[in-house]
């Protein structure tokens, strides 16, 4: 039986042998050699995630070791996957196909049946989370091959990578842009990484933390900004003269605060675009001031909910191209047993670790 | 001397004789037939609007004829006008062509040098108002020919139909989208006859005043909601059953008042697009929820500022086919001499007519 | 055993009573009551498209009434589908959401798994096409209601509205484009009709076929140049002359004829828009003058192959909504009994019915 | 009175003191330090461009000190240009900002009005070519200061970059794709540096001379292939091996030769980007099957002409932040003084070189 770590209800955590369910037809069986520990993790840890399904097993992001398949299993490029294989899989799983959001919207991350593993499935749906020796992978979803990715690499990038993959698409970053990213975060980090893989010339970041500030530079960033010690008035004034007093062409907001959007708003030149991916939970509201920040300014916003197999697949591909040249490894700050878990938690919580991982073995 | 209407200070307006200036090289003396009584000149009226040079003469929209021009002056298509010829122009003039935002961002509408007939110029620039028997256009003015348009009909879409027509644009309306449009003033009448036109399969309409929404029912509604004897809650609600209970794809905002924002956030579907033309003048600030109305919502938000020569020329083209199908003319509510300039303006405020314009002759 | 009219093999036609299988789960049994005949047909009698699994029955498009379902079966919008109800279904079905194409490229069109009713399956997949008294639609086949359109408006439409309205969707006219459409079938005609729906302001058609001519007339063309009697410089030159002798913004094509590109880029204004939906068979080569035509011109270009679902959904709505303004039903000239089929299909080769449809009952 | 090298008539190259005009109000007097010999001062050698106002200075790329300006001048940032400080501009001078082209379909480079320094000037424009001692730039000519890049980085780079972004911004690079780009001179290998600049995970070119193709692994080519010695169908195949068997998402065409482009249609993938930004001059036609390598293939094509400032602005940009990632100067294979005017372009021709340079003092 396969050991894992398991959030019981909220505030309760604990290590437990859980049953090892039958390989599905289309299914597979995976050793996991790594997974990752998410600011989802902690909200799913003080439970202020909505219809959590506790007791549950974390980890939405996992790289692992193919054990079984329930036959032929395919990856997206449409090649078999053999035991043996170091692969990893869209946390999103169930996305249906069917419905007016998959067919006529064509917004998937919209889809009502969609489940995500580590978060919307608990142990009653099988093994269905990262911190655990294994897991048991559902007919359906979406694997692809690490195929010369090193793990650590993998999960330094992590569901940042892909979430701020998804989100610098939809910013479309032209050659030459300012490019501002508030927050200094996962997300926020492979924004940048992501914004001057991309060309943008003037790579900018506000957000805390000396060693977070520090990753941002060494992926690339001209210049940081520290919320610590500094006003909004001074962030939007000092994106102001490093852009030539018109503002960044655009701004991707990874923050997770409301009122980060009106600071914002005021970093973006006038005919910009404003991406905002870091409210991923409710925490409450904001003001703007309609004319002066959005109409007058003729500013784009655009919010950005999720990813798809697409991102997870062109996050792999930038992955294998550059782990040279971004050192996604060396975001990985720490690995952690799964005994560990709650220390790991706390680590990510009280953001000492740029990223923290789960070695199961 | 041509006789027009001057706004002297705030809260003063008297006609007078104004000076004939000479035409200027590549400019152009027009009589005028036609002008404009916007929400705008409301503005103007009462010293609404920051940096107005009075005294001045309202009147950014006019249609009149070609008196005389400064050598040979060309419309838009490149086609010589001749003296006798019924004409309108651009309100906008002096776009450089020159700066960051004209060259670079290609967003002309926020160039720096730009000004307003009727708005930011005054009597001192010469005769640069609508509301006037005589304007002197300066050289560079954006010309078009009406060619087989009614003056009525140009006036009664006026400067609504060219900001409808940008904001529609920029809504990139899609066969088949269900279509809401906050706001009942010209700007969301012509939203909604635009929208029409695009092929827009639901044409819902919030807003007020029994004569502009029957006027919306004419120009294709298929359903309207009044803001009298309804609240925010109720016109969501209207909305969702209007369509299948997912909401309009598409939200054009054209109110004027911040807090129709986040009721509009509510009225879209999930990736759905949100377009704010209304918010013309600094009405203050509103709250959003960014979590629930934006990022998981994956939102789409458009700012949209003013128009170019692209949008007159394009509107008229629109008109000119489809005057029969959208009975533009039927918005001019009612002509009024220069001598009724203050009635006029209060017909506006008060919202008795749907458009109003001047007639100086 | 309900009857059909069967292709059994290039060239032969014959009325057969078919056996009717059981109802899948998820599927539905149909009483056909128009089916369509379309130019694919007569390339199947023909055997002019590769790997006909012959004997087939042809009719990809069909209206009916559901008879019974094989448990609660849903339409697009996701409710569910009551026997009795009218009801139509995309031709495509079986695209697998799982290939790159459909995960990664979101081009289902060019799903490998992808088949298509009346064309790919044939009698021993089922009852599979639409020239039949029943059809046994397979599970996960996608259905939309007819809910208010009359099976003759939807039939006059049938699938060449579906395939123009992707091609004018590529094709990205904006309000007051000059737009020409190359060809009178219906792929062109409801390109047309659509143009028109989305604010084109020139409607230019060149094909050939007095009522196919009219027809455009009545759909609201501007002008209609029949290729009889003229040569590609005549038609290149009247466009020039019907926009202002800069070539039109947009060009669909929609003829089936090679060299028709080559006529039809030197129809399209610089920097305008090709779209390529009529060479749906290989007919051969075509000269192009790379530099002149396409590079220096800054033509873009788009080849648009084959529908979705939501093609077919947004073809419903735009049929709903329109149907008044566009007169889709006079464009089914003629009804044809099964035993008609061969009449049918001749009336179509040799372009004496804008659209035939076969009627069963 | 400025030395420079002038083509007198087609064939003949003269070196000759040429009169220095008077610096206009809003112009400048430059001192070059470096100009560009391009493929297309080939072309004016031989007499291939059409209406070439001989006799010309060639070199219209130029960088240089500013000597003396007609008042206050400035960049396109706005900022004043001082005597001293180095800079350059835009080769393409006059666009209007009037006509059609630039004020409705927004697109300049097809502006009637538009004159090419060092190409369309002549000696009786006054001193406009680059391959001289000194320019006199005219009033609205599009400045540039080099601020930190090096002239030698610069003019590496020199109007390819330029054009290839162009081509890159249309091609819409998404992070992860597999780029091919056709051909190894100037444009093609700036459009190879840019794709990897845009994120693009797979990086193939195909072209000839070994200095070339080596240079093209230098600048991020994952792999190239030499057209000497291989078929275009092993160059299609030799692609779709690279591309998992798909082919490749864009390919960008800057080869000159008309029939690569059915070559390079059948090396993209279904549903992928064509770019065709190499045929500056008319060499005839070329075949294309439209059903199998455009509609059913669903590929879109843009043609690309010519660049505006916002090109040249990015592209300084882009050379400024990356001039170490990319070696820029390295593919200014040699520079030549005004004597050697003609063994520079000798070498250009028979593709000795990379990029020559002329170095006029």
């Amino acid at each position: 039986m396969p050991k894992a770590a398991v959030i019981v209800e909220p505030g309760r955590l604990e290590i437990r042998d859980l049953p090892r369910p039958a390989v599905e037809a289309g299914g597979m069986r995976l050793r996991v050699l790594l997974s990752e520990v998410c600011g989802t993790d902690v909200h799913l840890l003080h439970g202020q995630l909505p219809e959590t399904p506790y007791p549950l097993v974390p980890g939405h992001f996992a790289v692992g070791e193919a054990l079984e398949t329930g036959g032929t299993v395919h990856d997206v490029d449409g090649a078999p996957i053999r035991p043996g294989e170091t692969i990893t899989f869209l946390d999103v799983h169930g996305t249906c196909g069917e419905c007016w959001y998959c067919q006529v919207a064509k917004a998937s991350t919209r889809c009502p049946r969609r489940r995500v593993y580590g978060i919307t499935y608990g142990v009653q749906d099988g093994l269905c989370g990262g911190w655990s020796e294994e897991m048991m992978l559902k007919p359906g979803t979406r694997l692809v091959k690490l195929d010369g990715i090193a793990p650590e690499a993998f999960m330094g990038g992590g569901c940042g990578l892909m979430t701020a993959l998804h989100a610098v698409e939809q910013a479309d970053i032209r050659l030459g842009d300012a490019v501002v990213v508030q927050g200094s975060g996962p997300v926020g980090l492979n924004a940048l990484a992501l914004a001057r893989l991309k060309g943008a010339t003037a790579l900018l970041l506000t957000g805390g933390g000396a060693a977070r500030l520090e990753m941002a530079r060494r992926l690339g960033a001209d210049a940081v900004c520290d919320i610590a010690g500094s006003t909004p008035e001074d962030r939007i004034a000092w994106v102001k003269e490093q852009t030539g007093g018109r503002g960044a062409d655009i701004v991707i907001e990874a923050t997770g605060v409301p009122q980060a959007l009106a600071e914002g708003f005021d970093m973006a030149r006038d005919a910009g675009v404003y991406i905002i991916v870091g409210q991923y939970t409710d925490a409450g509201e904001m003001f703007v001031n309609p004319h002066r920040q959005i109409n007058k300014k003729h500013l784009r916003i655009q919010g950005v909910w999720g990813i798809d197999s697409s991102h997870l697949y062109r996050g792999l591909r930038v992955l294998r191209r550059y782990q040279e040249t971004i050192p996604w490894a060396s975001m990985l700050t720490r690995l952690y047993r799964l005994e560990e878990a709650e220390d790991a938690l706390s680590a990510v919580a009280s953001q000492q670790v740029v990223k923290a991982g789960i070695r199961p073995f």
